[in-house]
């Protein structure tokens, strides 16, 4: 078995732990904030960690009110901008803590008068050390360069930082038991593997709170199966991508039952009459039964609390098709675990 | 000829026209906006709109140092978020004015206390009546579905926000003179759209200023030639996308000379390493020496003025490589020119 494939199967329980683990911290914080006054939050990651970024911007806007930026490091580390940042809360999100230009930014956002958080999988990180205050995901080592554990350890935090921030009133310490219930999707995954063994691209499509996990899949496609997949929101994706759709180029889309449905039967609709291939991760039946293949996630699974569930069995499918496709995801050609951008 | 090349030659004189016809009002904006708290800029926009914005959020916090919000607009319209905007300049862009996200976004903006800045090509829009404001593009009639000449409008009003905004001395009215200048480049363009007559796939990159027109670059290329074409900042590109460049997938680099150069470099040349090939945009030596062919831009550009500049050649190089595969770029399969998502 793949680190990879080892490393998604652990995330039940790297979830609940993390959850049990933070609960007190998360308490502390919200105390800390009630006192503080937050005018905007600014998210800062590459990679894996920005397409968490991605779903905690939906997650935090829509359940405190409180408008999200996710920052572009440039400007602080190439054209050294001072930013206004005195009532900001600044989030750094990095599995290892040491993407150096996530830490310069918080750096700088620090003394500019900004509270400054770090998410990260590593306690003893530079991004430990800086961060006003840490949330940290216990995943233990995540040794796959392709992250999964660590991902949806991020993921998580945000649930918990909007109950920091906020009233609102979200179940997620239900998140790990559904990630243990569709983790036995595995064997239809592989079934469905089949049919894609030698897909070359493909488009990945999701909407408000997935938006982020199609981000996260096709870059997990181009990082372990070197599928050029191509990552859009169904609502841009009739500005201009859709002339690109064509029979061998099939669909990938996260499609919860929830407020993202309609725009996403619409897609499907016009898919079918291109005769294009889609392939729905979904809990909805009419959107099942639109699309070409399907993966049936629990029924009862709220779309708010559907991103991590959702992508969990997205994961297996780039794990698996690696395999298939003769290939060993741990492996990813020209790329390494620790990415230092400046 | 196109209408697409019709409109793309007509960019100096849209360009000097809109800088005349609104040098007034952007006066009495700043003026206006001089007694206001700006704490927060959100940008809405979807397709070209939304990359011109990429553009207009480094612009903006690099000079004026207030943090820029990209707005994901279903935040408002399907999840029906009520986000505090109180201290926020909220602007609206869209070429037709009649994007129904964005007016909807604007309108629940004001709502919530923002003031409302509309940049648009039509004056009796509906966007023109729901902003307090509006920064008018005096293009004509944008009749090819590729944007074009807007996308360059739009981007030139970033230019006078920034002036409205804070103090810094950017000398953009000579942008329609480079403009002029570079379109004498279409000679050259001809000659380098040969080598990529049967290119189906490729890969887009910017950084920074001009990270915006990476996105925009590629859009043109899916709308108008089905190239699949992906973008990257060079930033990102480590992170995992560089697993997928091959020899048969080429790369196109936005690379004036200025403080992304750095990056760029080193991306070319673990792109030589790679055998990969790759065309530039450069007005820089070391860059072009590196590219496998390139685009000579003006020396004396400054990488603050490039992103218009830039764009310019490459909004050529999609329209003719559209011709040289023997499509019409006026009409992309599956596309309208006004998209009313919700």
């Amino acid at each position: 078995m793949s680190l990879m494939l080892e490393e998604i199967t652990e995330q039940p329980v790297v979830l609940e732990r993390t959850l049990n683990a933070e609960r007190e911290k998360v308490g502390k914080l919200r105390q800390f904030l009630s006192e503080k006054e937050i005018d905007l939050i600014v998210l800062v990651a590459r990679g894996s960690s920005d397409n968490a970024c991605q779903f905690g911007r939906y997650l935090l806007e829509v359940n405190c009110g409180i408008p999200v930026s996710l920052s572009a490091p440039s400007v602080y580390t190439l054209y050294n901008a001072k930013l206004n940042l005195e009532r900001a809360l600044v989030v750094g999100v990095s599995q290892s803590g040491e993407g150096t230009d996530i830490n310069t930014v918080l750096e700088q956002a620090k003394a500019s008068g900004a509270f400054t958080l770090g998410i990260t999988n590593e306690a003893d990180s530079t991004m430990a050390k800086i961060a006003d205050e840490t949330l940290l995901i216990h995943a233990g080592r995540e040794k796959s360069v392709a992250a999964t554990k660590t991902y949806t350890g991020q993921m998580l935090h945000f649930y918990n930082l909007v109950s920091a921030l906020s009233d609102a009133k979200i179940n997620f310490e239900k998140i790990p038991h559904y990630v243990a219930q569709v983790l036995q999707l595995r064997t239809q995954v592989q079934e469905i593997v089949e049919r894609y063994v030698f897909m070359e691209n493909c488009v990945v499509v999701g909407r408000g709170m997935n938006y982020g996990n199609s981000y996260e899949l096709a870059l997990k496609l181009m990082e372990t199966c070197y599928v050029v997949a191509e990552r859009f929101s169904s609502a841009d994706f009739f500005h201009g991508p859709l002339a690109i759709v064509e029979r061998r180029f099939p669909m990938i889309l996260f499609a919860p039952n929830g407020v993202t449905k309609q725009s996403n039967l619409d897609l499907l609709t016009r898919l079918q009459e291109l005769n294009a291939d889609s392939f729905s991760i979904t809990n909805d039946e009419e959107i099942a039964k639109l699309s070409s293949r399907y993966l049936q996630m629990p029924r009862d699974l709220d779309e708010t609390l559907s991103p991590i569930p959702f992508i969990v069995p997205a994961q297996l499918f780039a794990a698996l098709l690696a395999e298939a496709k003769g290939l060993n995801p741990d492996e990813p050609r020209s790329l390494s675990k620790v990415t230092k951008t400046i």
